[in-house]
């Protein structure tokens, strides 16, 4: 099995919200696949997607009740800790829920956490460890 | 803000069952960067993290408590039906949970659902609009 995730899923409450969120909040722009019903953002080598969560749920053929803690995070990392801080600026002035405000953390980063309209959570991170290629 | 996903983290109940499915029933490699506490599967453009539930919910400064569809899946596509059928096989003689049988679905592609030992869905899938490049 080839090391490969082709489409990230979110299943979302309100597809207009969270189409709203990710076009003007994070400033994405849809790819030409999407259609009224699901959404596509191109990444770099996958998707990101936002589907209804009841009609995920059903295409999963399981029940689409649930709460609390989804036990899944999404991180976009940047370049220094500079760029966090310009970025969670950027993202609280268009009303952005900043969950965590950017800080250092124990394994040697910078980092922050927003929230989705459904309360998914974006981790806002600089990883000196990581190379930018 | 870029269009990009650096990390997609499941936060797991019990790090050495995850880390036996991932290596063992998917046959993925760990990236070097890994340690004792965290492992990265590298994709195409990004990663896949596994990290204790308890300590990405500590994290993300949220409650860990959960339970129910998480509202998230992850798609694995390959090239044709047949490929479906195959790797489905592959994985169920390891073990795996199968939630969805290969079958035809109504958007033209050509489907199936496995689980991770968390309950994580992963949509087998063949998709005939989506270019392999």
């Amino acid at each position: 099995m080839e090391q490969r995730i082709t489409f990230f899923t979110l299943g979302v409450k309100d597809l207009t919200a969270s189409i709203d969120f990710y076009e003007n909040k994070f400033g994405w722009k849809r790819a030409e696949m999407s259609n009224e019903n699901i959404v596509f953002f191109e990444l770099s080598g996958n998707y990101l997607s936002l589907y209804a969560r009841e009609e995920l749920a059903k295409d999963a053929t399981v029940d689409s009740a649930g709460e609390g803690f989804k036990g899944f995070t999404l991180a976009h990392n940047v370049w220094s800790e500079q760029e966090v801080d310009d970025l969670i600026e950027y993202l609280r002035v268009r009303g952005v829920k900043v969950m965590k405000e950017p800080q250092k953390v124990f394994w040697g980063g910078y980092s922050s956490y927003v929230a989705d309209p459904d309360g998914n959570l974006w981790e806002i991170a600089y990883n000196p460890y990581l190379k930018n290629d």
